[in-house]
């Protein structure tokens, strides 16, 4: 049985990747991509995510405008990491199937109220802007969802500062919010997202598809590996947001463990940062309704979106 | 020409004054009763409102349930103040107007986006958590509306903590969006509204309009006495909400003091307090979007009350 | 009875006159000064108090350099109120009598450990650093000490911040220590200071003195008249500290009101406020420690200023 | 040539070790022992410093009591973990050498201005109440002292909290004021002593040294053993505090990674996190005054053990 999912995105050269993972998979069945300011502008990256699906033949997904800014703080926009237009270093297609009129976190309630009960994901990679603010309006969607896999924070490493990562960091309250939701919450942090990195060897890989998408796919690449080289001391760029949809559509390629997490709102030097209490022995399912994600398989993860970019053709 | 208001509020027993003062003046158009958790469950204070307007035969007034918790922080309830109901001292007619079942965050954006730019206005008189959602989620309506003029905060005087407000300090970082936006926001808060006593002289002239209304009112006031008496070491209650309708209807009855206001979130003794600027000269409209409510005209204040109620008969 | 007090200071323009008022008038005997870091750097303020003392021909008076900066933040200066020098505006004698070699917080242990138990009275008008770190390292001063009468903070005024003032804000972790120890502590604030305003009918009188003293002190209130001119808004100075020395030169000066006191510590908007709890009844004395000064007798002030003037000569 | 060092500690079984580690090591010239209140009351833990000295015959060093509680907040102890005495388990003979008169602040200023500049290193194995009181009181000896190695905190572990290690949480303005001054900081955190196990082998292997000083450790670690596996999932406790002192003795025995390391303050759930930033490649010693301890070499550094406590017989 397929798996259905709302992404919940700000492309984002990761999240583009994503959002071809979700479209490009069997397993998956993407009701919709929603937006958020986060990496780039909502206006921005919601362009971002229709032409992306243009780019994917998936003009029958449809795109919800969300949230520009976070809840409580001002705005603020990743582009060292992903430049100007939040997907720069490539050519985007004209997006052809409109904006969706209905608001993001409309959409949210509207299709986890009305699909069965226990039926949808939340694939939540940008800021928790569009998710904190459904809960909020619509409580009874905690006991609806089937679970969120986001990505964002990190255990034991940060992006952002030295102890948070962005899409935490830059909405605390709103992610404060998703944790503290009695849901099952897995944290796909940094810990895990630092390990898929898109080597040279796997990029090679990717571009033997030969399609035009596959070449699309490496120009992102490309740009994303600048930044990152600039930016952050990487030598090849960590593909974050993937990394959920890959953990949706085989658990093996993504190890968790279960522990409390919470968001720091107060700190001078760690504001966002998700902390994990992992003293002591790893809680029961019961006991704890949140986990962070620790070691993925490289290999399969990999070949999971090459998959995918061959499937769309 | 009369004034459009949606009055947000958590009734309580100064809320339902507040509501009978919008339905009672006929310089006020009540267009709806928005509820939000505060003085008591989200389930109680809706309730309440319904059974008010049934008390004053204004079952053309709709009323719609909004958010049941603050933004971030758990939900508290001013139990000791308004007791077990939220309107503990009187009894309420069973509301025979239904419900709407729009939820009032939606209400509060579709009324402002269909009704002529600036001719509404938001009196909240509980935590701001509604026009904080509100806004958020549309936030073109900072543009769209006439002002907001809450109940909320003072700056020399605090409830709830030595320096805090109830209705702020439930929800701080709802109070930090409402504040932040560059709408008019007028905080008629303790400093103004601890001014507006339910004297025993006061009391008996409410009651000497010799309806039942009034006999309702004198209830409500009654337990409101022995409430501010035995917690917050009054002689007479304070009643606190109308002073925002009051404002509204016949603004000399409160004087203001333009200045920059905001939240506090991260202060061990002062988390949600209304911290005011009132250093140097009062600043200009153009300066500064915000003002405090400073001195009550007492006989005014009170004379619009009692017209109110025997105006509704 | 004399009062024996260690006057702990920055001076600073009203420093100054708060030395004078202590070595003018025979109700006081002043055991010495310590110098802390504040108004301006620690080497600036202590060659100020002793040019002062030298001015005042109190070459008995000993002088003891402490703290250089904060106890945890890192230093800042009133130059926009007190000048480069700290005590702009006049010139300074030479002082003859030299720098005592023992670090202040020493000699206000040694001096409250062997005077006679509740004798000695400490007297601070600058940041509360010293203070703070002999309470640390001697903890049986707490009851030793007569009281404390400090000029600083402010319930409803504040100047370095909407709600903080200078002293308090500047090392708030200071200040936190010193109001929570269990002895007697007097705060003048900004609530009362700020009515010690030195008209210019008030200079006028202090200069008919004739002295040259007289004309020292004129000149600093010209200065001290422009920076708060310029800085504050104001049109005549106030002079906050010398109101501790009058307050314990005759308590009858100064009206106070008890009740608790703390310190924000970690307030975005109100770090280093004193937050002080006025709401119901006051407090007896043994229920609170703290009282806080909220009405000046202000002709029987000045009277006071001028007469130490007059008596130095 | 040998370490001159000064051993500030709060016994505690672990820090007994420690003590033992400085004794009975010939590389390590121990000019005294400070006490700071931590593990247990400032009484307990000088009684016990006294006590372990004596046990190991070194009644030629001093011990100097120092602050009794936390700069600035309350003050906790670690019974769960060091018992009612802070050093339950064995039995401490009588001490004989009378405690020192002076303050263990004063002491600290005092050794570090009279010895050769750049020959005195710092172990603070407790909270660092008195370095950082020592460090404002006298602001010279962070250029004159070699260098601070001290048992506290943790870049991605924590005890008292999830984040935080007890030594640097009980006094985190402490810390926050011996990280940030400039002196050479080698943070032996719980990363690096959480591999400091007394297996039942390492215990064993003690006691063969057949002494009544072998037996007395083994009875530490009996009662230290039970304590971590009630308190904290260990089976085995780490032995925190000697791992600072075997890092002078011999640096082969810890590996280090220079980063900025700074004190959270205010977080609410971070609160003494020392918050490593660990992201980018290894600052040089120019850039960067602080380090972390990251791997222990456990056989040299329990064979360290055995031998200081064979050397003391």
């Amino acid at each position: 049985m397929t798996k259905k999912i709302i992404l919940d995105c700000d492309p984002g050269h990761d999240d583009a990747v994503a959002i071809l993972l979700a479209v490009g998979n069997p397993e998956i069945e993407l009701l919709g991509v929603t937006t958020v300011g986060g990496n780039q502008s909502i206006e921005k990256v919601t362009y971002n995510a229709r032409a992306v699906l243009e780019k994917a033949h998936a003009t029958d997904i449809p795109v919800y405008r969300g949230a520009g800014r976070p809840l409580v703080r001002p705005a603020q926009a990743a582009a060292t990491i992903h430049g100007e237009t939040g997907l720069d270093g490539v050519e985007l297609p004209e997006p052809h199937r409109p904006l969706e009129t209905d608001h993001a976190v409309k959409f949210i309630i509207d299709t986890i109220m009305s699909e069965e009960p226990g039926t949808v994901t939340l694939v939540p990679t940008g800021p928790l802007t569009n998710i904190a603010m459904a809960v909020r309006l619509e409580p009874r969607i905690v006991e609806r969802v089937k679970e969120v896999v986001l990505m964002g924070g990190g255990y034991h490493v940060g992006n952002w500062s030295s102890v948070a990562e962005f899409n935490i960091m830059v909405d605390p309250e709103a992610a404060h919010i998703v944790f503290n939701e009695p849901w099952k919450v897995t944290m796909v942090g940094l810990d895990l997202t630092h390990q898929a990195l898109c080597t040279p060897v796997v990029q090679k890989d990717i571009e033997s598809v030969g399609t035009d998408l596959a070449q699309f796919v490496s120009g992102l690449m490309d740009f994303f590996r600048l930044s990152y080289q600039n930016n952050q001391d990487f030598v090849d760029p960590p593909v974050h947001d993937p990394c959920t949809v890959a953990y949706l559509i085989d658990p093996s390629i993504v190890q968790t463990r279960r522990c409390p997490v919470d968001i720091e709102l107060t700190g001078t030097l760690t504001l966002g940062m998700t902390v994990a209490d992992l003293r002591g022995p790893e809680p029961s399912e019961e006991e704890c309704h949140t986990q962070v994600a620790t070691k993925l398989d490289f290999d399969k993860f990999w070949a999971l979106v090459k998959n995918a970019i061959e499937c769309i053709g």
